[in-house]
């Protein structure tokens, strides 16, 4: 199962975009990205099935990804929006590391890899 | 979203376990976790919607362990499946840390705190 991107016009991938301020441990970043993936799933299965049925042949590819703060996190999300992208929002309920309502994890996805790469291609890998 | 453990009898949870030997960055940690929570979403929807309900009801809480080996992981998925706890692989396809078909990460729930916690207890948080 493919988690790497491979570049290319045909492919589709999910991002999966960490707060970096946060300092978040493995453990609670993996968490975190296991929420997005799920939600990002729900979502498409009754919004975008047709979306969903792409990414699922192609191995349901995921990226990790680390972006400095919630501000760029945001810019991200609208830039997303704007070309028509699902975002959604992680929102710990702060047990451990974090304070409750926190903004963990921005999702994006399933998108093709043309439409995903001009605006998450800054961003370092986690 | 609750991503820690709270233990008690009545809460559901997915356990994503890390194969500790190969090392895999943060990231790809992260992705390998996010894939084995999106097989067990699928799995359950069609096989356990009772499980998935329960799980989802709770916030769909989910914790990421780290095995030392492959060999503990599957002894821990045969302990899992004698409980009736459902399980799946991650296989990697292998383009950048790991070989093709490695099995990166093992997958178990929705399931009872209760049922989960006494198969997982000894493992390390990632």
């Amino acid at each position: 199962m493919p988690g790497e991107p491979r570049r290319g016009s045909g492919g589709w991938k999910v991002a999966l975009v960490i707060r970096g301020e946060l300092r978040l441990t493995a453990g609670k970043a993996a968490v975190q990205a296991a929420h997005a993936a799920v939600l990002l799933y729900e979502r498409a299965r009754t919004r975008a099935p047709g979306a969903l049925e792409e990414w699922s042949r192609g191995g349901q590819r995921k990226i990790a990804l680390l972006a400095p703060t919630l501000a760029e996190m945001e810019a991200l999300e609208r830039a997303a929006r704007g070309r028509g992208i699902a975002t959604v929002w992680v929102e710990d309920a702060g047990f451990t590391e974090v304070a409750p309502g926190t903004r963990t994890c921005l999702g994006l996805g399933p998108a093709r890899d043309a439409e995903l790469d001009p605006i998450t291609g800054t961003l370092e890998l986690l």
